[in-house]
């Protein structure tokens, strides 16, 4: 998949594909059809150590550079102070860098093109004298009401909530007009600061954007995939040993394909990055070094997605779509432990060549140690 | 009173007198016992036509600058815009500049030192990079509860309230700060976010300020005097034929000394200000044309305010305090069309020098204009 799709309809299809909900395609399409470079914006605030939960979403954003969109990733530096106001404003910046390292190298070993992609830092324009007079002008014109129902599904809900909280949606408005961009990416659970952003931005003056919203992915564990739960995440430098640890205490019951955070995972990463890791295959490009397909030699053509379980068992089973996954785990013809072995492999392989850079790249290990430096010994305290 | 008064005593009597209510005055005490200048900050936004009711906070501040108290008058142009949306943005630059004039104008003819006095625009540091951070800092900080509750008596209170009415208190706060005042005056209808402001500032690493409150003055049509409220008010620069008919439109019932504009504005003004005139013409210096006392020719030493009745209903009367005219009112041996012939002499010579300012002052009457336009001619729209 090296060069891009040559229709607007290819490319379209090919940006809108395994969404959830799509609000204002038609505004993409026009940007298409007059031959202009569409532009989108993935926003994350850069607190918590990534996990690989990142995988799904940035598994779609490698669709939209392949179809040839340019991607911001903003890294919402003052939403992570704001969120986490002990952390000092030092630790936040080399934060900010570690999540640049870790987001750049996932493109890499994906294997998808980053020319079109960039990095902006929040506090670079969300600080300006034009962007604060704008978030003025945009709390004179929403009310309490509409800024906390906006924000409701992500804004975390206590009993005495911040004012900060109700400044989010607004500002993930204002930022699509100064990242100046066609579309925002994000989860379904944005779908309410999406519909916001629609409203107000043409209130102030601004042209309203379309919005892209992937579905909801579990964590492994079950639930949505957090940070800050760490039995849910796996790190994007776990060992084999973690991941194998924390894959073998996921939740997975045998037959439900429902609550399954190992399926979903499959489904939302796997899959998709086999392919375009099959696709690269083929297309002859210089092996990257252990960028590989999660196909077993000897799978039979077309296979996407193999499990690599034992003759005693049945021997291997070879996917060529999710779908044919899905439908043998619902029939019991997939036992759990075979599943979870299959993606245990594939998560490790996955990780591999990210490891590799990590442990060839002095500033990206140095950034890892800024960012979440290990914690000081605790000191004996004498009553 | 062209000199400071000398002692810390006298000094922080004359800084507190005549207020409603004091919190932290020690914050003062301090300062003057360090032998530093004490800076206070009055704010005002820039919107509607400033009218005479300015005089109240003006001739409270006229203690302050006497007390060699260093004054920031914030002219907070930032809080008009948001409060007007309507109003472009140049003309909101427009009033910052009249209400410059009108209220340096002022201060001059009333005879207080300006040396002393600074005026500051809003926007020259609300819009910084550090005061937003702090401001988003702030708002992690904050509930919605506790800002809503601080603004409860000043924010407009509508059904679905604005974003904006949320941010208001918590930039009051933080403008303690960044004017480096160590006090803030206003009325003691701002009670609520004075002292939410004293409980926010060291949240954020900042110290507490003290804050001095005037009590509420009726408008002189009864009920708090407002700018968008036109039977309330009288403009600066009103003609006397104005003065007159609103004055006379005023409610001012016989021996009512509570429900009374006229008597409440007599006493927040008059008093004090001719007081400022007659130490003024004792201290011998050259007469400004014009700025004189509110006392007429033959009355005996010590009077402050006189109302030249006429000989048929008992001739002139003359007030040494405030006290003594309220008590007459209320034993009704002032007629309250004696006491509106009074005050609204008063009035007139107190606007007069102002008048002649204006007059004589292109720079002046050029901001006027610019600011409050005259109306467009209504044009007659064809069915």
């Amino acid at each position: 998949m090296s060069h891009l799709p040559e229709t607007v309809e290819a490319k379209l299809a090919l940006i809108t594909r395994n969404l959830q909900e799509v609000i204002g395609a038609d505004l993409i399409r026009k940007k298409l059809e007059a031959g202009e470079v569409v532009k989108c914006y993935f926003g994350t605030a850069t607190t918590g150590r990534p996990h690989i939960g990142y995988f799904v979403p940035l598994t779609k954003i490698a669709d939209f550079l392949n179809a040839g969109v340019e991607v911001t990733i903003l890294l919402a530096d003052v939403h992570a102070i704001l969120d986490n106001l002990k952390a000092p404003v030092e630790l936040v910046a080399h934060r900010v860098e570690y999540y640049r390292h870790i987001l750049t190298n996932v493109f890499h070993t994906v294997g998808v093109p980053v020319e079109r992609l960039k990095f902006v830092v929040g506090s670079s324009y969300q600080l300006s004298a034009k962007y604060t007079m704008d978030n003025f002008r945009l709390c004179a014109n929403v009310t309490e009401h509409d800024a906390k129902r906006a924000g409701a599904e992500v804004v975390r809900q206590v009993e005495s909530p911040l004012l900060s909280g109700l400044l989010y949606p607004g500002m993930q408005a204002l930022d699509e007009e100064y990242l100046g961009v066609d579309f925002q990416f994000g989860g379904v659970d944005q779908r309410k600061i999406f519909v916001f952003a629609e409203e107000v931005l043409p209130k102030l003056g601004y042209k309203k954007r379309a919005h892209l919203m992937n579905r909801m992915v579990p964590g492994l564990a079950g639930g949505k995939m957090s940070s800050s739960d760490p039995n849910s995440k796996i790190d994007f430098l776990d060992t084999p040993a973690d991941v194998k640890k924390k894959i073998k205490a996921a939740f997975c019951e045998e037959g439900n394909i429902v609550d399954n955070g190992i399926l979903a995972f499959a489904n939302a990463v796997l899959f998709p990055i086999s392919r375009l890791r099959l696709a690269i295959a083929a297309s002859g490009a210089p092996d990257d070094g252990g960028v590989k397909p999660f196909v077993l030699e000897g799978a039979p053509e077309g296979t996407v997605f193999s499990i690599g379980r034992k003759p005693e068992w049945g021997g291997p089973l070879h996917y060529k779509t999710y779908e044919e996954l899905e439908q043998d785990f619902a029939d019991k013809k997939v036992h759990p432990g075979d599943l979870k072995a299959g993606v245990q492999e594939a998560i490790i392989n996955l990780l591999a060549p990210l490891h590799r850079r990590f442990a060839e790249d002095p500033a990206f290990r140095e950034a890892e140690l800024k960012a979440y430096p290990p914690p000081e010994p605790v000191k004996k305290v004498k009553k």
